[in-house]
């Protein structure tokens, strides 16, 4: 059997190649294409490949994925992160296998922690007054800010896949309530104290501090949190939202923190992102919402990367080898996420 | 049998009245003093009672500590707080029960997670970036930072109090390797993966990405790292000290910081601190060590303030009402750290 052909599409692949070459082990004829490369090779090298692994950059831009349809031998396509709400399984060739990968939920967990214990603690503002002189918030002082702890507070999870089962199993550590709702019912098993489906979803923001959304976005979880849902949620709670921006509906949530009907949010993702046309966008790149959400004192605001952690990257791309030599070594592939009809 | 006499003393008491009153039952003589109040009247106040809770604000003046020498019929004090590195047991009566409080040991370890999460992932800078209109950070950016992870780095812990476990039991959540060394040998058990007494302190320094200082400060902790165990620790680690500042040699640490012989250290605790004479501290106080911490950007510094959430103090001035409850009926003390000879 001749070797089969993979092709590495997008500078992301590039980046990560030295990982690839030190785990690969497969017998592949190896192809690969960036931006900036001849336009019509992309098509040529597209429509030879059994393999694929798609680059972040290649799927942000509409006219790089058309060119997916051009892959008319492909079986198996490696997506190189978790989701796939931007996929349209009908331009892939019928018994198409679709995998993504994991490794980056520890780190997503340690993001949001990070994020929430900012949210009690204000370390940074302590820091920036002690660093200007101030002892304001020391510990004997009756001024300054007493903190906030998340002991005793309830986590509220949205979905409870890989990412928020390691947020629970910290929450537990920290001796937070950890309740959930997902779309199917299961078994209730520690840490959880609750485990509700999406129809008990308004039990859940009643009851939580922290309302934290680790679902997919898909047509169920489109704007899934609208204004009716924040106003169940506690006055002080804070929404974190790491899944998808338009999980939340985006006028409601800006609304709802301007006027301080909930606490705050920490948000990691957007409604507006940069074109994935250039593959190192620089400093800009369009405002992440059509709201001034950087206008609100009580927002926590990042640039979707609580997962960009090196070692979730290291631990991502391992799994992407170890998947291709799979398929080399005709194994079961892991992460299967569709075979397309 | 009358009702004994109870001297609140200092303002931090007089803060935290109303959770004394709300837990208090027993039949009390209560008086009180602050600094400001008639100094005269402090004398006779001491001289009277029979139980003492001392406030921070008198207790850091040499001149009010002094007047408890006068307390000649003292049976027991409370410390509203842990450390007692401060006291002299030769001013007390004989057969005084000393005892401090705990009650923060979740809300320190909470802060050393805040600021080693802070470390890793660098929070606020992105956040700064981003409100500024950067997306450079964004996970499919191949600039900005890709920040660290807790998971698989070490922790050492320098004692195995209260404070150590919190923090060793959140180690074990986030898929650390937790270590420890403390005073007296005792059985190894999870989450601790080793378990050695002082005399195997380099090893712990050697193999540890976060050293964390957990111990008292007394004659055997003073100055116990010094330059040679900071050149034991990897270049990479980062020295945290919540414990007392003077466990660490002043000097060798600033230089070890400048001079960039370790990665970074989160300071909590200091060389120098602002009188307790003025009872709240305005901005200003002398700054908190001789050497120019403030001009480091490997440091985080904080001005003592990890145990200072709403939480711990509410816990620490509950767990004094039931102390002082306790006198009242006879029934042993808790939290007693020593009886004067």
């Amino acid at each position: 059997m001749p070797a089969p052909h993979l092709l590495l599409l997008g500078s992301h692949c590039q980046r990560y190649l030295p990982i690839l070459n030190q785990h690969m082990d497969g017998d592949w004829k190896i192809d690969a294409w960036i931006p900036g490369d001849e336009p019509a090779s992309l098509l040529d090298k597209v429509a030879q490949t059994d393999a694929l692994v798609v680059g972040t950059d290649t799927l942000l831009s509409g006219d790089y994925f058309r060119s997916i349809g051009e892959a008319k031998s492909l079986k198996y396509m490696q997506i190189p992160f978790t989701g796939y709400d931007w996929l349209d399984p009908s331009v892939l060739p019928a018994g198409c296998t679709v995998c993504n990968v994991y490794g980056h939920e520890s780190a997503m967990a340690e993001f949001v922690f990070a994020a929430m214990l900012e949210w009690e603690i204000g370390l940074r503002e302590i820091e920036a007054r002690f660093r200007s002189g101030s002892w304001l918030d020391r510990g004997t002082s009756f001024r300054g800010r007493v903190h906030g702890e998340l002991r005793d507070k309830t986590v509220g999870l949205i979905g409870y896949g890989a990412i928020s089962r390691e947020i629970a199993r910290r929450s537990a550590a920290f001796d937070m309530t950890t309740i959930a709702v997902s779309r199917s019912q299961r078994d209730l098993e520690p840490p959880l104290s609750w485990y509700g489906t999406m129809e008990d979803l308004n039990l859940l923001l009643e009851r939580s501090d922290y309302v934290i959304l680790g679902c997919e976005l898909n047509e169920a979880t489109r704007n899934l949190i609208d204004a009716e849902q924040l106003r169940r949620m506690k006055s002080e709670a804070v929404l974190v939202n790491v899944a998808r921006g338009h999980v939340v509906h985006e006028e409601s949530l800006y609304l709802a923190l301007q006027d301080r009907k909930i606490g705050g949010a920490i948000l990691d993702v957007w409604y507006q992102y940069p074109s994935g046309d250039d593959p190192e966008p620089d400093e800009g790149g369009p405002p992440p919402s059509a709201y001034d959400f950087d206008q609100l004192d009580n927002v926590i605001m990042t640039p979707h990367c609580a997962a960009r952690s090196g070692g979730a990257e290291r631990r991502k791309w391992e799994a992407i080898a170890d998947n291709l030599n799979r398929y080399c070594a005709g194994a079961p592939l892991n992460y299967v996420v569709l075979v397309t009809a």
